[in-house]
């Protein structure tokens, strides 16, 4: 039986269009956000990332708007939004 | 009777002091951090930056590291890393 070696691999063009769907409007295409109480995502690390979004869903950290865009989120989600928002350059 | 009117501006080379001093060994002088798992902070919003430290500070966000370093820092401290790393271009 063959498995595809990358099936839980992030993927980048699928999280591009998850930001472009939901993050976007508070955190920006870019990963610059439209707020200043609102973080900046460009070149974020990716574990980092995907670490805080697991908290926000567990309820572990705790954020009115981010649990509830958390809710929904698989982990696979979280790690394709995390491969798009960290392969923007912020050097 | 004359009051200094930028007492509590932040202070961005005081900030820069502080990070050299303490965030600067897990978060980086430029902002970009030395671990997967440890956010970079270059170009942060400010507002939302200090309001996490408070956060840590408080107990309502919890990180093993981060409630031990912020348990020292005044508001005026958390104001002054917050324009330091603020002020590292991310674009």
């Amino acid at each position: 039986m063959l498995l595809p070696c990358s099936a839980n691999a992030a993927d980048r063009e699928a999280g591009k269009r998850m930001v472009e769907n939901r993050c976007s409007f508070c955190h920006g295409m870019n990963g610059i956000s439209s707020s200043p109480v609102i973080p900046n995502h460009r070149g974020q690390k990716p574990l980092y990332f995907v670490k805080q979004l697991k908290a926000f869903k567990d309820g572990s950290r705790k954020d009115p708007m981010m649990t509830v865009q958390a809710a929904n989120l698989s982990e696979q989600d979280m790690e394709n939004v995390a491969a798009y928002y960290s392969s923007l350059s912020c050097k």
